[in-house]
């Protein structure tokens, strides 16, 4: 099978860790381009401290990319860990620690990032959406049917309803030349799974990103979530997800959507061939867990997909 | 030359970072035994809020050990980086923090040390004189003749007037068996350069430290400084600190007394060989600094030294 030269990953958190797990090894060069939103915990405390975006998403990224051996396990596990202490340490990761080192010693948040890649021999390149660090704010709809607005990844990703629209702040922040780059240059693009609200769609608040994510439409695989439980979007379903996504990113048609097997429906097969999209659907899930991904049979997925796309561009749409 | 197979340097700060530098590459096996007693800084703020010892002698010790291409030498760089913040970030050193990750997840110091030095892939093994913080104390004889006691590192090397004595709290600290058989397993033992009280002189305070290095004095190359502006020696000199180590180091004769060839002074020898050392005098001294040592200069001494060691143990001694 001729590998894909070039993919790009967009999301954040354990969603694109698992992505980059699951195409790890399945191309030549893996980008992940990751949300710069989080302002919870760790990351919270440091970009409130530093005129920097929040680490942490970035974070696992570069712990998904580390070596599979026993040098790179140990310094994905090193990065993620946190300190149990009783004073300012406590909580913080060690590994938003070196990123953040490196952007105070650097200057340059891309320059910090692929720094760390390099100290880490990292088997790819973690770049942000945005150089500055993006508010996410939402109107929430509760079970009273009152809109709140909602300020913060944290306040959206827990509300109590359905968020009925989304924002960044800034509104045109700053993408670095080197993201645009990348997903204009990627044999493949994916996105998802991942939180739908704050790690999905906020790649489309960004103007820049979704102008790019529009023109690699005919290359992007979109991944739907296996899990429905969160906060973000209980009491709706993945033909919501579609719906939100589709209206939130005008212009924009994947070429493939990826479903898990047990999410075959006709609502929702419908939902993306109407949008344009090829319906893609596989047994995914983990055995040991119902609501996550099983990074190899992703993988797998991601595989097949990828070697259409190595075979012959646009032979990935139906 | 055959290099010696293995040599321990003991010290702390800038004067163990001298030293291992001048020693990489000219021996096999490189071991550091690093003081533990600093509570200034990031170092201080880190044993305060976790009960573990001051990193930051140790980190010195480990950024002299990372491998000389652009990798480790940014690796070096980036752990001695220090934030400049506005917040509780603001003056800790990267590698700091990592040490003190490291401790945290492993929960072993040695064990925490060992994994710092295998991820940076450093080329020698960094072990504490103790896993316990060190409080060392003494009674400072000022201008005005009065006795004064300070405690704490800081306090010390910094004290107006003259160190009457010096004590280490606890008196009988847990000494790791790795450090105390690297000690009895070494070819060779490098003591200084480096503060003569508080990065020097302390290893005679630790019970089972000091034990090792009578054992060790025929295998030992002390290091007298070039330097000797500091207030710790301020209004002594090198045959005071001849006297005062031969005084707190009951039972322990060096093989041979490191000098620069300016301090080749009748009073000095005399002083060395009553104590039954070898005085060796070379010129060691930097040519863009006064007060220090070019670390080729000394590596190039300590070759010398080390070759004699190889060619037949005790003929180091005269």
């Amino acid at each position: 099978m001729t590998p894909a030269p070039h993919v790009v990953a967009l999301g954040g958190g354990h969603g694109l860790y698992a992505s980059l797990t699951a195409l790890r090894g399945r191309c030549e060069v893996l980008t992940a381009v990751v949300t710069v939103a989080d302002d919870g915990g760790s990351s919270g405390r440091i970009r409130a401290e530093m005129p920097v975006p929040p680490p942490g998403d970035l974070r696992m990224a570069l712990s998904a990319l580390c070596e599979d051996t026993d040098w790179g396990r140990t310094w994905r596990d090193v990065l993620q860990w946190r300190f149990a202490t009783t004073g300012p340490l406590d909580g913080h990761a060690v590994g938003n620690l070196l990123i953040a080192g490196l952007w105070d010693r650097t200057g340059g948040i891309v320059e910090g990032l692929d720094w760390v890649a390099r100290l880490l021999r990292c088997e790819g390149r973690v770049l942000p959406v945005s150089t500055e660090p993006i508010v996410v704010s939402a109107h929430v709809e509760g079970r009273d049917g009152v809109l709140r607005r909602v300020e913060g990844q944290v306040a959206v990703a827990t509300a109590q309803g359905r968020v009925r629209d989304l924002a960044v702040s800034p509104a045109d922040p700053a993408v670095p030349a080197a993201t645009l780059e990348a997903i204009a240059d990627a044999d493949a693009v994916i996105l998802g799974p991942g939180s739908w609200y704050t790690s999905v769609l906020t790649h489309f608040l960004v103007p820049r990103v979704a102008e790019a994510l529009v023109a690699a439409g005919g290359r992007t695989i979109l991944t739907l979530n296996i899990a429905h439980e969160d906060e973000e979007t209980a009491g709706t379903d993945r033909v919501d997800d579609v719906a939100v996504l589709r209206a939130a990113a005008p212009g924009f048609v994947p070429a493939a959507v990826l479903a898990d097997a047990t999410h075959d429906e006709p609502r929702l097969r419908a939902a993306v061939e109407d949008w344009g999209a090829r319906f893609v659907v596989a047994p995914m899930r983990a055995d040991d867990a119902v609501d996550r991904h099983d990074v190899g049979r992703l993988g797998e997925q991601y595989a097949q997909l990828l070697a259409e796309v190595a075979a012959g561009g646009s032979a990935m749409r139906r």
